[in-house]
């Protein structure tokens, strides 16, 4: 992002500034704090694509009405260690958080809790909910669907979203193990960064719209799609098609929620699918409690022991070595606490206008 | 595997010379027929490298005394919807199936049930467990660490098994969709399979031993490791260390079973790791009674109109279009029930060399 200019923003200051934005939205006060806690955990963790970027777009749909301030989010139907939850049209950041709620409050009672939610939006990064559950020693997963953007290995058309899937393990004296990532072999926001240095993309990433490897963004925006991870099937692009699709049927089909090519975009202003197999996309948590397993303490010495060895693997030549998952994010936090979060030209003209929309003053 | 010579055998011999060849090792008769079930659904859906080809390996195992043909597989810790099981050093083949009976049986009274395992063996294909609780209206999950092959990116070393991953949902009309994949960007049987060919290796399988890319299997051989799904940095590897890393975790170090390098290799008269961690290697089951979500036949309309949505997927160019995870295998199967199993020749060898061990006659 070396073309780009940056100004930096205090996380206090911007989370005020979503929580205010969402609250002028009808958002209630509760609600719109944590929609704010889980957009600003995206900015101070790295993941800028996620954060206060996505902010104009969660405010489009609030003002078209394509999205429901005030949902009541209801079980529709349950067993002891199992639910399914409509999320009334709201936020992912208030449905996902109660949904995820509900999973931990069942793995406090019966070991574990496993959630599948229908009609509801983007939920912000996935990684937010397991670290969610790490504070009540149980073992969170989180996986959402998306608007389509990836083919199928031996497919040309958008038939799946970069469907995420997140889970974390706490250490006792190490930082956890958070594991997030996107199920496409990189994720839409890569594209854009080569995009805005002018730079080729990676043999593997995306085809254009014959289906043809492309190294053009263009040839991605203009009709292609990403690749699912492993790429091609020589390189096991099927595998990465298969959890693209797992994610998709646990969190969709499951759910009662839009699956595959007919999950809405998260955009009020762009293509909608001709049709609807569901009401709105979908999302899955998971909750296990260490306790169901192995004492808690045993578990954590164990992760740390794991943490351990595996940064002590021989490093590969001219790298830094092997990281533990979750060190970007673990590392980029501390740093934006310390230094603010970095927020580039076209976003800070983005959250102008959120601003002027929402009638308060932009922070800078 | 043109350059191999083929020999046909039909399944129910094969299934009577397994479990005939287990019987003559001090397994149990229903314990020898469980096992010789799972080790010739392999071979019926196509996956030569984990049925009857690693008989040998098992009876040399049993043999020397490195695995107990008649374990005492007991619940060591419990919550309503959890377990942890010991599968006192048993066969893979006879613990799996007993731990995934647990989480079948703990979803249909709570409805989930997810189980880890230590101390137990290498429990051939992930894919036969889900489709064990499919019989039950049961979303089954399975995962199982292995001896170590892969390095995490930015090292060197061999820190982690190709440790698969394993879901299957059921169809009404449609066949189900069976999602069973190593988190390796190839199995070491693919590799094997080029070997035998004379070929070069395609690019992003794997490393030498200085940690440099190579297209050579016999530099994956002499202490070079595979690559994870993804196979570099840039095109997602690290995703695949992170699934790698998952499995690792939800089957070894939640067990207390030996986690990443410590996980002994499938095969006696190799290295052993220097230092144990815990007790064998691990597995991990769940299970997800589908009425917990949805009404079943609501579901299984639901996953048939999916499977012939993405079937219908605009294909690429010079491909057969897209196939449903599962589709292999179920052709496969088809095939070979018909026609018999391939076995080459080199396995042949093994499989005479099985029966003068169990003192039986060879089929041919």
């Amino acid at each position: 992002m070396a073309t780009d200019t940056f100004q930096y923003f205090s996380a206090a200051a911007l989370r005020d500034f979503i929580e205010n934005t969402f609250r002028a939205f009808d958002v209630p006060e509760a609600d719109a704090a944590q929609a704010a806690d889980i957009l600003i955990s995206s900015d101070l963790r790295g993941i800028d694509s996620h954060g206060v970027a996505r902010l104009r777009k969660y405010v489009e749909m609030l003002e078209d009405g394509n999205i429901n301030p005030r949902p009541h989010v209801r079980i529709v139907r349950e067993r002891m260690s199992t639910a399914t939850v409509d999320g009334d049209n709201g936020l992912g950041l208030v449905v996902g958080p109660k949904a995820n709620q509900i999973a931990i409050e069942k793995a406090k009672k019966t070991g574990s809790g496993w959630v599948s939610v229908c009609n509801t939006n983007h939920f912000g990064i996935a990684g937010y909910y397991p670290l969610q559950a790490l504070q009540h020693d149980i073992i969170g997963w989180a996986m959402t669907n998306t608007g389509k953007w990836m083919a199928p290995i031996f497919g040309v058309e958008r038939m799946l979203g970069t469907n995420p899937i997140a889970i974390a393990f706490p250490g006792l004296e190490e930082p956890p193990v958070v594991i997030d990532f996107a199920t496409s072999a990189v994720s839409f926001g890569k594209v854009q960064i080569k995009q805005r240095e002018g730079k080729d993309l990676p043999d593997g990433w995306v085809l254009d719209d014959k289906g043809n490897p492309s190294n053009k963004a263009e040839d991605l925006i203009s009709g292609g799609s990403l690749l699912p991870l492993g790429s091609s099937a020589e390189s096991g692009g099927h595998k990465g098609y298969c959890m693209a699709a797992m994610v998709d049927i646990l969190t969709a089909v499951l759910s009662g929620a839009n699956w595959g090519p007919f999950a809405p975009p998260f955009a009020s202003r762009v293509f909608i699918p001709e049709e609807s197999v569901g009401k709105g996309i979908g999302h899955f948590f998971g909750a296990m409690a260490i306790d169901g397993f192995m004492d808690v303490d045993v578990f954590k010495t164990r992760i740390d022991e794991w943490v351990r060895r595996f940064r002590a693997t021989k490093p590969a030549p001219g790298t830094q070595g092997v990281l533990i998952p979750g060190d970007p994010e673990r590392i980029a936090e501390a740093e934006r606490r310390e230094s603010g979060i970095p927020i580039i030209a076209p976003v800070v003209d983005d959250l102008r206008w959120v601003a002027g929309k929402a009638g308060l003053n932009w922070i800078a």
